[in-house]
């Protein structure tokens, strides 16, 4: 028979972490695309617009007027999806298990990365990211204290539905744990039962011997291509040394690390098709407020880069059709996407440029 | 305290079908939009264009040219994600849990609704949208008899990444059962066990009594906003009368009425905000292959339709950042969104114009 080439031959791949499987068809590489193009004309963004809420002393939409920061600047989320104190929906009226509600509150902050609207986090300085990583654990400690997870995630780029172009990150946390935090908890715990290990800590170290999977690495910290990534240029970002529960719990040396390989990871992605890379990405890490106190030694920090590009600045990979009604579905091989993004530069194309 | 209002007040509702739970946070809507736009010049799509490869008479890639066909037209996929013939990727060689992948066989087929670029469904007289069904139900029977999953999906509007104006489906026949299938037929299956009826002949029983998030209803079929919806407009087009398998067991009075009830639902949809509305949509039905020989009397027959517009032609709902982070979020209550589409005529918008 034919030898089995991953480049050549559809396969599935098992996500460990979500318990399903993702169909991996590289041959498709070559079919010509008629479809929609991203509009990528780099809009030259301006340093301080007097109408973006997001910049130093200016209004926001509640009238309130922002600080003239200077590194990173919170507030709460104008328009808010988890308010604190919503009543609870009634319950057991009804009867039916087929209609069950149940309650939601929360709070939703906005966090600015800086004071400037054409700034990016690779093309920040490191000590400028390191308070960026500083501010995130302030956040996960504060709100943590009583909320069982908090959601730190940046939509960046206009097709990631960002509203925005300063470079800023959202808060949401939640009186319960959210959908991907149950199930990534469950596949964690499940592994840590039956290995003694943590799941994620295991993968870092089988990924660090491997190295086709690698694009970015240092002495605390991995970026890969997960062995079973759904977007073409997924990547995950995973501390490699020991068991961390939460960003709370990194040293100095281990922040100042990972906003190393942060601007290296990011500045990999922007270098790939000479645009600002777009994507959503967030942390997650061990439950809050009432896990505090134990329970969760099954989880490990990590944090997920969803970016929807596949072939180009204007062509995007649109997990659509097949993928929403039966299985993800993805076009070049985790080791392809890797090789890409290590064979790009190591400076920004904006750097080199000038 | 204060009275609990579903759309004031933000809550999570549960999906019996994949297990988790959305956000529901109506109040969110009035929210400012500075973010991407849909471009939605209605292009005028010509009736028959000679460059586009689904139309009659013309070649496609390979080559092969297209039959004159004057109803559906049914050929292979000239870039499958699928192919019948790929080899097993090599087993245990690795034999770590972290790292398992498994093989994936089968056909991707492209179908043709109508011989006209410039026309929809909801646009197609009634005998011409049976004409569908009744081909659907072929590809069913045909595919099913060896292939466990069969796949039908429409990926209609640039927006979802379909590439071709022309009207037309995919189906893609699997030797696996993907994701959705394997969690929607557990959840049908635990219900069932517990319940001995059908979760989806109840849930249709349960909406034709409660009516308000019933879009579209006639003897056989029901068209409801799901209690549990997470795109704006979705819906889910139920049998309410008996228990159906699959596409192949309707009967001729069944498709009739299924024709009906889909161009009345997508005319709704298409006079929402005046335009050609965009959505992926696909059925779901027992699995087929070794199944067709028993053991699946829980599932039921179902469409699912997930379009993507939010508040006008232009402004689509992004699932990103915290829906693919934590946890899917909706910014109107199922029930407004059913009442919405109910509220708007039921003659398609480009025949009142004339
Ligand atoms: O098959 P098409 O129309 O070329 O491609 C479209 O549908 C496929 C199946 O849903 C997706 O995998 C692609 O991302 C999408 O662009
Ligand atoms: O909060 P924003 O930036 O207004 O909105 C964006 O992020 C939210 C959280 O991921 C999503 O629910 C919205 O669909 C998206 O447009």
């Amino acid at each position: 028979g034919v030898k089995f080439d991953p480049k050549e031959h559809q396969h599935q791949r098992y996500n460990p972490l979500t318990d399903r499987w993702v169909l991996v068809s590289a041959h498709r590489m070559t079919r010509p695309w008629a479809g929609q193009k991203e509009s990528v004309s780099e809009q030259q963004v301006v340093r301080s617009d007097p109408q973006n809420p997001l910049c130093p002393g200016n209004t926001r939409a509640n009238g309130q007027v922002n600080p003239d920061y200077e590194s990173t600047f919170v507030f709460e989320n104008d328009f808010p999806a988890l308010q604190p104190d919503a009543p609870d929906p009634p319950q057991g009226s009804d009867g039916d298990s087929l209609f069950q509600s149940k309650a939601a509150r929360g709070k939703c902050q906005v966090m600015c990365f800086h004071p400037w609207s054409d700034i990016t986090l690779p093309l920040m300085r490191q000590d400028e990211v390191i308070k960026v990583i500083d501010k995130w654990a302030e956040l996960v400690e504060e709100l943590g204290a009583t909320y069982p997870w908090v959601q730190i995630f940046e939509n960046k780029g206009a097709t990631m539905g960002c509203s925005n172009p300063h470079p800023h990150c959202q808060v949401w946390a939640s009186s319960f744990l959210p959908n991907e935090a149950v199930v990534s908890g469950r596949s964690q715990k499940a592994y840590y039962q039956q290995h003694q290990q943590q799941l994620l800590l295991r993968y870092a170290e089988q990924e660090a011997n491997r190295q086709e999977r690698v694009v970015v690495q240092s002495s605390d910290w991995l970026a890969v291509v997960p062995y079973w990534a759904t977007w073409p240029y997924q990547t995950m970002l995973l501390p490699r040394r020991r068991h961390i529960l939460r960003l709370t719990d990194l040293t100095p040396e281990e922040r100042r690390d990972l906003a190393d390989v942060m601007r290296r990871l990011l500045t990999k992605y922007d270098n790939l098709f000479q645009v600002s890379f777009p994507y959503s990405m967030g942390w997650h890490g061990a439950p809050t407020g009432p896990h505090l106190s134990g329970g969760v030694d099954h989880w490990q920090l990590h944090a997920h880069y969803y970016p929807p590009l596949l072939r180009s600045a204007s062509v995007r990979k649109f997990m659509v059709g097949y993928e929403m009604l039966a299985q993800e579905q993805r076009d070049l091989t985790p080791e392809q996407a890797a090789e890409r993004l290590r064979n790009v530069p190591d400076e920004h194309y904006r750097n080199r440029k000038k």
